[in-house]
């Protein structure tokens, strides 16, 4: 596993001006850089703004700013950056695009391989896939890879439009969505906790796991991206994607090895499984919100629809909580509940995994006094461990909670903890499609939303239904309480 | 179990001048007052010397007066403390202190309760028992307690001899054999831990748990105990009693209630299925050792020969390490390791439960790579639960330990802290023997220790064959080694 290999690449950014590449792309480049991973390498940013070499290594410079590099080095670093102006419906551009990979790939050594990163508006995915093929630029020496953003489709029908588009150009092997979760620390984790650890894979089915949460909540409302936000809503936006990979890898089988295919193939098995909701019976699995004027630490903020003039009759949810069943072997009887939104208490994401009591109530004067057993896994903001057993604390004689702790401390955090995006890139230029979300993944997980959505739609929901600053509406308390459960606290 | 009753009793010591009077009685009955555990109760100290109240008031505030009380305070609890001069040989003795508890049943209104607390020489406990018998002392009221400190006997047949004394006077029900680590925090926790955490109790046999190691580890010599200890040894001192109490706890199975009888008839049945070391076969199991010169924390320091003139030939074994093999369902295969001694690197005792891998390795190069799951129990100095996971800690794609920990840091440690004897001495107040030894467990620790202290004496030992502030002798090494397994270290 311990690869010591330095990929060589011309990586070609579309979007080169955009918000994404310069918070996560070039910082993650520069810490590859910084850290020795890559050495022949060039970069050409390419978007429609006549910027120049100059103005992008600026702009490079400036978003690695922060980061703890001299002067000198950051210039050597920023020289690695071109800039080509490109108009992504144009032949010309992609010619033009291609000399200047060619020149790089002579200058930089860099074997022919190319990576297009699609970092814009994915209404051009489609477009652009095609035109790489069609010029010629899928045809370098080395390999060719094609990295997409979400969001990938809207829908089934869309996300399958926009598959056979790209799928036209590229083959599914050459092809890495980004799902930014699955380069997250912890989230990588959660299969290195389940199948390196003896303690728990063996109880890691319905016999001694009661349910499953995962939250993923947003402090923040939808501010700029509300556009965006607004055709899209919560459970597009979170729930298709993240949500449901993170359950996937929770209740995936072991696998027989880690490779792409056999990785890839069990979390498959996993969404085939999730018992497919029908539009009639939406509201027994998931509830949707949306908040409206509240309070966050003491400040008053405003509701959704207040946000800008365009979203005053917005139905778009904020907020989704769902109960996912997965009908197999393993975890036939156990709820995994999903939760994420806007403009929660706190911006936190946590997975708890609460545990079944032992059978016999030794401890307690009611069974109902027990405190489960419960691993947490934090993936954001803290990124760890925790877990609660039970001990007894005094003579007093009954049981209560005790908590054990690790947190994933970097010596230096913020610099040393290896980003989402670095992970991803980098396994990108290694070839390394694990944690990329396979088109079936995409397929199942959409079949599986496109049901949920159906059912809404049917109805007008009653919004806003919380206030901003809250854990969501009440229904998503009640979904739990009617299995039995109840939400674990996110915060200590 | 949350019993919020004050027990009366007046409360015997015999060998009220002793050290553990000093050390431990009167601080336990001192912090149980303070608490209000007891508010109607007197004790007598009984011992040869001719003190009086006000000697023995003295030394209860001495003992004391580290804790927090003012001296008003202090002089209103000393006050509760009675001197009476005993020749327990002597008939007029008895009588004298029967006049003395029934003035203060009056004045104390301790409802005729009785507890005699034997805190001297053992060679005496037989003759006092009958004693208070014969001189109606047992005859109060309320109930009669007699609590008994170690050893009880040396060997099966002399604990048979005392025990036979001992029972013509009381009945098994009344009689509390003190083993003071059953009184230790975490010591009671083993059981909670066991009996009240989904995660452990399912995994708590052969299929999931590869070994148990118990430590026990002194950094002292013997200094002045030395011509008790010499007569004694580190098996017949810890082993037999404390050593293999800890291996009933952690083995048993769950008790159907918490109820005394329960309990122990679940330890006694783990005593019962110990496998019975015949003596030619003590190699294979059993590792004695004594300390030679060596140096503990940059200090040199004395071999136990060279302790005091008498030990210069001494043979008595200051360190012992033990395989215990538990023939049932539960545990067949699995090594209980324990290990105890004088002179070791530092003081410390904790159980490592050491777990199984996982089946298949994903994650390391060879097998051998793997760490398993370790729970710690951690039993003194420090007192709480280490739990060491695997987990991914960077990009590097194969797994490591991390450490989960949770300690038992109580607000104002050292006086809120209870001691074990103050826990003991109030369970007997209240009659709970289940954190007293069943004479069947005696009995039965006995006859395996007695075993394999018989093949001890057959053979010449090679002592000494530890230097002092080594971990023991290296066979004690080599039998864990043999078995495929290594001692845990005992520090961090």
């Amino acid at each position: 596993m311990e690869k010591q290999i330095k990929p060589k690449a011309v990586i070609v950014i579309f979007g080169a001006t955009g918000d994404l590449a310069k918070r996560k792309l070039y910082p993650s480049i520069y810490r590859m850089y910084r850290n020795g991973k890559i050495a022949d390498f060039a970069v050409i940013g390419a978007a429609r703004r006549p910027w120049t070499n100059e103005t992008l290594r600026e702009n490079v410079e400036a978003s690695v700013k922060d980061l703890d590099m001299n002067d000198q080095d950051l210039q050597a670093f920023s020289s690695h950056f071109y800039y080509q102006p490109v108009d992504v419906t144009q032949s010309s551009s992609y010619q033009d695009l291609n000399h200047l990979i060619q020149e790089l790939e002579g200058a930089y050594q860099t074997d022919g391989n190319r990576v297009f990163y699609l970092a814009m508006a994915p209404e051009f995915f489609g477009l652009i896939a095609k035109n790489l093929k069609a010029h010629g630029l899928k045809e370098g020496a080395g390999w060719t890879r094609l990295v997409i953003e979400k969001p990938f489709g809207h829908d089934l029908p869309s996300a399958k439009q926009l598959n056979k588009e790209i799928r036209s150009a590229f083959e599914e092997e050459q092809i890495y969505r980004i799902d930014h979760y699955l380069g997250k620390e912890m989230v990588q984790n959660i299969e290195v906790i389940r199948f390196a650890n003896g303690l728990f894979e063996h109880l890691w089915n319905n016999r001694f796991i009661s349910n499953i949460q995962i939250t993923s909540s947003e402090s923040l409302g939808v501010e700029e991206r509300a556009r965006y936000y607004d055709h899209s809503g919560a459970t597009r936006d979170m729930a298709q994607n993240h949500m449901m990979q993170m359950v996937a890898l929770l209740a995936m089988e072991p696998p027989i090895n880690l490779t792409t295919e056999e990785v890839r193939s069990e979390k498959i098995k996993v969404l085939r499984a999730m018992r497919h909701i029908k539009p009639d019976e939406v509201d027994d699995y998931f509830v949707r919100g949306q908040y409206g004027p509240g309070e966050i630490d003491g400040v008053s903020v405003k509701g959704y629809r207040e946000e800008t003039d365009e979203l005053q009759h917005s139905d778009t949810e904020t907020f989704v909580a769902g109960k996912i069943m997965i009908d197999n072997y393993r975890w036939a009887g156990v709820p995994f509940y999903i939760r994420t939104g806007k403009r929660m208490t706190e911006k936190s994401t946590k997975i708890v995994v609460e545990f079944r009591n032992i059978p016999m109530n030794l401890y307690y004067e009611k069974k109902e006094d027990q405190h489960p057993n419960l691993l947490v896994i934090n993936i954001s903001p803290e990124e760890g461990v925790t877990l609660y057993l039970n001990a007894k604390k005094d003579q007093v004689g009954h049981a209560e909670p005790i908590k054990l702790a690790y947190n994933n401390n970097f010596t230096d955090h913020g610099i040393n903890t290896p980003e989402a995006y670095e992970k991803l890139l980098y396994d990108c230029l290694l070839g390394d499609a694990t944690n990329f979300t396979h088109w079936d993944e995409v397929a199942l997980s959409w079949s599986f939303i496109d049901a949920i959505l159906a059912g809404w739609r049917k109805k007008q929901p009653d919004f806003p239904n919380y206030a901003a600053g809250k854990m969501g509406p009440d229904a998503s308390d009640a979904l739990l309480k009617k299995d039995g459960h109840h939400w674990w606290p996110i915060g200590d």
